[in-house]
């Protein structure tokens, strides 16, 4: 039991005593220069993961996300996003500031764009100087709810999208949940000849950084917008080490997350005052769609905050995200304390 | 009667025997030096005639907007605009690649922004991160059907805009027709500390260009992003002259172009295959949403053209805009031409 | 004998009566749909005249050569070029601001880089992160003093960048000068596979507009980038056949301006306040180096002008340029007036 | 003494024993929300020891260059900076692809400005187009030798762009040895509403990160840009413990370096092959100036290289950095063996 139980977000994980020995001891060096065998061992050891030729290491998944798209974009050119993609909707304009690229928006149906619209989107464009560079899926979806995308799903955008010669890149920031949620081949979440970028410092609990994943030609170049942003550090090998570390024993546990946020749902089911997509909670999310609109939402987690239980507001939406910082007790707490203190409403 | 009767846009205008005289007689000079007569009177007629205090003339209605929104905002900036808004949806990602803005899209009714829409966009984003900068309204809409906003929805955006200081820029490149269907006060139409593009040749028919009206300080640096793009031109009063022109006397007959629109949306309003909505019918503009989807929408544009008639296909729907290269009688050819033509089918 | 002396700059060049003929006759149509036909085949003319696949008209060469950096480029790519090379120095950021391209400035002599130079700068670069995207050559160079690059120069640089896959754009602004200069055979003039952006209304004298030139491939790139920064202009077939009049009637004449400059020159010879750099006066440029300083230019510009002859200050230089607005005369007069002035101080 | 000699750079600094366990022991939060302890100790100590208001921590002194000239600038403003400036010749075109400024270059006197040349550009500019939105300092300058700002020098500048409203950012990544050297107070090293952006990674030997320093208000918006870049971290106070750390026990100790540099170029002083420029050893490096040139230069670089002694190639130079990974005794090593290999050839 924690004192303060965090469902804001999994961004909060905290190290554990084991992560800080092994960044204690970590290997360094100038990773500027590729000298850094924290930092190469982690590439190499995730490429491997995902079948993939090459990564590199960024300071954040958004770093992550954007050096993607300005390695596959020209400036004007068009990416196919979902409308609440996390790349366009929760980035402050970067895909636009950075790549000069604009948005295309698709509505997913939670999150997940339905390749019927994107084939639509490309096939038959209304817009005839729309030129579509790149489409990309954020698997799991933030915004969707942790949502997965079905195995299915992903090899249909993949195929439709290769037969034009269009790039896929997968936003894998939470792609550890939907892994463990389905126990799909890692191999089989990139598109064959597109990129995926990784988060280290969501539900795997690692402090900072990410990883973005393709061919080595892609690699290469994103390296050099990598330094162009200004994401290049040296001796970073001490985050890396404990991404690494973080690979090995915080991956399987998210298990245990997924469960805490099922637990999370089913309590809160009955509650007059809340809606719940019960369909959507599918890894370690849960919005509960408040009845009483965004104030109601911004109410709530204000209170909570007062009660020693951190929650996130999204409009009209509250958001409660399980990690390796909350267990069972604290999720039974949590939801308890909100069902009593929506019964004060 | 003409021989090619053009329905596709209101950009195919072509001069008459009059506004050729004034562009052959036109007194000219160094535009970029701001010793064109004909510029500078084009200018100041039409600043005056929105009661703005300055304008700038541009080779297109795209630059004009592009321009403006490059001065309202900064890189990674939001600009709030209907889905469909033409300086997003129909500019080679120009706002993206030019300003670095990224687009926050808003569902419109027939392309008009609800301004309890825009208030809540503005109020209470979902997004922190997002800094709107500015608001882009699209008067008429063209996605919309050539719909005219409401003096009252104006009113209403331009009034919660600007107490959270933020401009709206009015994308008005009909909004000559906006003016000829409602009798508005011109000045109506701007926001006050806002800015206002034209185009000179869709309805109006003069060849080419726009203006960007606003205050002398928007205005001042607006010329600074024309140099920036390439938008100076140096003895193009020949060009200014022609919209003075047109603005003397087209400007009035567009009543005539509404008119046949709204006979065209007559004859065709019991054609089974087609869906016309007829409150979108506002202007000069009739869009038939074909039952038969994209397909049907493409074969009937081939098929007219092939007839001797030209309409646009913008995915499942077929555009007709009338102008002073269509009249009446060719407009009744053309209702009767779709409507044979759809009866083989 | 001209009531205002006008040796400013070549952009100022009025319309003949011939030309306003030619305009007023123009074959028009919607040049955005590649309808019109003047446009149409201004293109086809320049393009085979400088042996080229393809070309597309834009408002001004400053857009021609900011096109072509964009398409050739991508951001965060090095650009070397002269370092005051017009599409660098004069262009209010451009480069910079619509490409995200970078400057790597070479000095040149008189404006013309040393193919050595260019070579070094490529090989050997200092700085590793650089990758170099585009050389721009300016001929003639403006600020160089209107001065042509000997063939031999131009053919080492097209060679030893075609060797390492690196296009050349021709910034030719002034380009007609040099042919008349030197007899030049215009298809040498640019690199194979590479680009030559010409303006047509400096020298030439049309009221407005220049071409971008190169592979058809090529172009059609340049086409998008055109609508991205809203150059595509509608029935401006009246400006391009203004440019078609200028091609075939004011190219030879530019013998004239040269002639005329060369006369400016010498009568200022012997000036005691002024330096000239009597080498470079190859086309239709004087600058005059004021031993006063910048100043001293700047006076000189402001008694000019009351003396009706106008002239241009660029720091501690004046600049006067011939043109088709100026004849033998006028020039006499010009040269008469600023010994005066000068002898008065 | 090392195994490795490592003069290439002081960005290849190992950590020490008491940094680990600094870096262990860290306090950490979620950096992206504010609530990492040790990131905001870091801040508000060097904000504190440079008399500023508040500081923001970065992934690199890249990044925090970048941000600073993005925060002061617009699309197709100009940056004055010294021709080899590290913003500007370093970073991968960076300036203008993420900000879209371009740079406007004077030749300093060992990579440092004069102030005449910055009032110059300033009062009497020769592109009247250009806006000149920010002047970048780079104290020690790299390119120049490791050369400090004279403080003469720095006051006339910032009062000079003060006077006429432009803000001065100054690029001290290696602004400790420029404290060390000359005994500067730190405070007088900034312009008043200014910024700074200094290097934890360089001599004072931090694994990683930079601090980007000003007004409350242009640090707020840096963090803005900070999203924007990707340069959000979570739990990255062990990064910042380690800097603060390092400012705390490395910070007196360049004195050493310094001491170790003119060693190594009193050394070097009569070898026949080598020019060094001895009044620019000011700092942490020596530049050998080759005469054999640029191939020269690659060769040493390799043969030491073979000996176990690490320098860089910069065109025709050698640069030998010193830090905390050599000591005297290492410098006198590499400088007879540099003495040896040159004698052979």
């Amino acid at each position: 039991m924690n004192t303060f139980i965090d469902l804001r977000s999994d961004t909060f994980t905290r190290p554990t005593a084991g992560m800080r020995q092994a960044i204690a001891a970590a290997d360094v060096g100038n990773a500027g220069y590729g000298e850094d065998p924290s930092v190469n061992r982690l590439e190499g050891e995730i490429a491997e993961y995902f079948g993939q030729e090459s990564a590199v290491f960024l300071p954040s998944a958004t770093m992550a996300g954007q050096v993607a798209i300005a390695v596959w974009t020209r400036p004007g050119d068009t990416v196919l996003i979902e409308q609440y993609g996390h790349d366009y909707y929760f980035e402050t304009g970067a895909m636009a500031a950075v790549a000069g690229a604009q948005a295309h928006l698709l509505a997913g149906h939670r999150g997940v764009l339905d390749p019927d619209d994107v084939a639509a989107a490309l096939i038959h464009p209304e817009n005839p100087y729309a030129r579509t560079a790149l489409v990309v899926l954020e698997n799991t979806s933030n915004y969707g709810g942790g949502t997965v995308y079905p195995q299915t799903t992903l090899e249909r955008i993949f195929t439709l999208t290769r037969d034009r010669a269009i790039p896929v890149h997968v936003d894998g920031a939470r792609i550890w949940n939907a892994i463990i949620a389905t126990g799909a081949d890692p191999g089989g979440l990139v598109q064959a000849g597109g990129s995926l970028s990784v988060c280290l410092s969501k539900g795997l609990g690692a402090p900072m950084g990410a990883l973005l994943l393709g061919e080595t030609a892609f690699i290469a170049e994103a390296r050099r917008v990598q330094f162009m942003l200004g994401g290049v550090m040296r001796q970073v090998g001490f985050m890396a080490e404990a991404a690494r570390y973080a690979f090995r024993h915080h991956f399987e546990r998210l298990a245990d997350d997924h469960a805490n946020a099922s637990l999370l749902a089913e309590q809160l089911a009955g509650n007059p005052h809340i809606h719940i997509d019960h369909e959507a909670v599918q890894t370690n999310m849960v919005y509960l769609d408040m009845r009483g609109g965004a104030e109601q939402a911004a109410n709530l987690v204000r209170d909570l905050d007062a009660h020693g239980i951190g929650a996130l507001a999204v409009g009209h939406r509250v958001r409660l995200v399980t990690s390796l910082n909350v267990d069972r007790t604290d999720c039974e707490q949590a939801a308890a304390t909100i069902n009593r203190l929506l019964e004060d409403t």
